[in-house]
């Protein structure tokens, strides 16, 4: 099975609502990051570990469908994908944020990894693909 | 021409950096907002009196791509653009940042035109079409 | 026993960090906010309910004393406190942050209670009262 | 005279806002930050030079009195103020927040000099002193 996936809770925090009373549009990208590193951290590669190891996970790309409002409080369930056989020089994640089973949100972030030296884009590195099983 | 276009110039707080020293991601989004807001002050309705009027433009769907990193205190320019003949059910803004003619990112926002009242969709309101001279 | 405590952890994101390399300033009344709002729930009332009874508690006053800095996927406690015998028209919540028993920032939030319909300020509403015990 | 000042204009974003339709507590930081940086460059000494000749200013303490509501869109002026013949091995900045002459916010923030290799506090830097006209 080459799908990793993780869910992680995140709680609305009135700082993350705006004047519509929802949460704001931007704000689905910050609960996006929660739930790629907890993921990650899941499976044996900490994004700590990783940045030591001299790499980054710049954005190239970025997509939002909201489907539902969130609100303040709210306890939202953050799914996070990887496609393992997918992974090139690009690296993508996969989101649907829910809550109690209502999709609120989906949507997906693609990366390049980074050289954080040089600040250049590399292949994959070995750190990664070893935490996942993947460097044979 | 049915195009609308702005620019807006914004420089990057401190606030919006994260610890790769760049823009952290999800602040394109809000970069957007400014683009937004201004095109629609710039084009004979502000925000505010569209809200005023009883209607809000939650999002529904938004993409960022990432093209250059942005660094604390760079000048960015935010190109905002809509398409009037477009204009349905849904808006879609586009969007360019760019630094010293560089582009940065680029992306777009489909928002979709609420009673805040109801909080249903409705089609584009009276006061939006008479605003942008569409209501004939 | 007057005063009320909790102690809540949150995980430092990546979005919470500036390119300094550690937790931007204002992100730590956003801690703040969050131990207070588990602090209310655990006692009793949620400010979800504190809202929907018609109330506000906007801040009046704030401050933070940042001891040491905090950094990316810090796993830190955040350490509500509410001394009963000191409510007024006024609501002081005290904060500690630490990490790993290490003090992290220190501070205090002075909240007014405001009726969300006439927007003035009111005295402690019974709702309040009655949740802590007080209303005798 | 040795108070600096100077007033920078900022226009509140949706972003800023919360639930409560005002401008969230901790955003008021931000905005401080605003006037602080255009301060430092209206004077001599941009943030990005301080920075790229080896310091950082991080926060050691901050004050935020609130005392009326920022709104969406408004357009606020962020007064900020350094004296400089206070200026020890820590640095003091003043803030007021005004809308249309009505004073929004007020406050201070409280910084160290470091020195971004060593990660330790110093005396306040050549760089910063000459800036400002004070290393005689």
């Amino acid at each position: 099975m080459s799908i990793l996936s993780l869910e992680t809770s995140i709680r609305v925090r009135y700082a993350d609502t705006d004047k519509m009373g929802i949460v704001y549009n931007s704000v689905y990208l910050v609960y996006f990051e929660v739930g790629r590193t907890e993921l990650m951290r899941a499976h044996n590669l900490p994004y700590t570990e990783f940045e030591k190891a001299g790499y980054h996970l710049p954005l190239i790309e970025a997509k939002v469908i909201y489907k539902k409002a969130a609100y303040y409080d709210d306890f939202l369930i953050v799914n996070a994908r990887l496609d393992t056989e997918k992974i090139t020089a690009r690296l993508q994640f996969d989101y649907k944020i829910e809550r109690n089973g209502e999709l609120i949100a989906e949507g997906y972030t693609i990366h390049s990894f980074m050289n954080s030296t040089t600040k250049r884009a590399v292949k994959p590195p070995e750190i990664f693909l070893r935490a996942l099983g993947l460097n044979n």
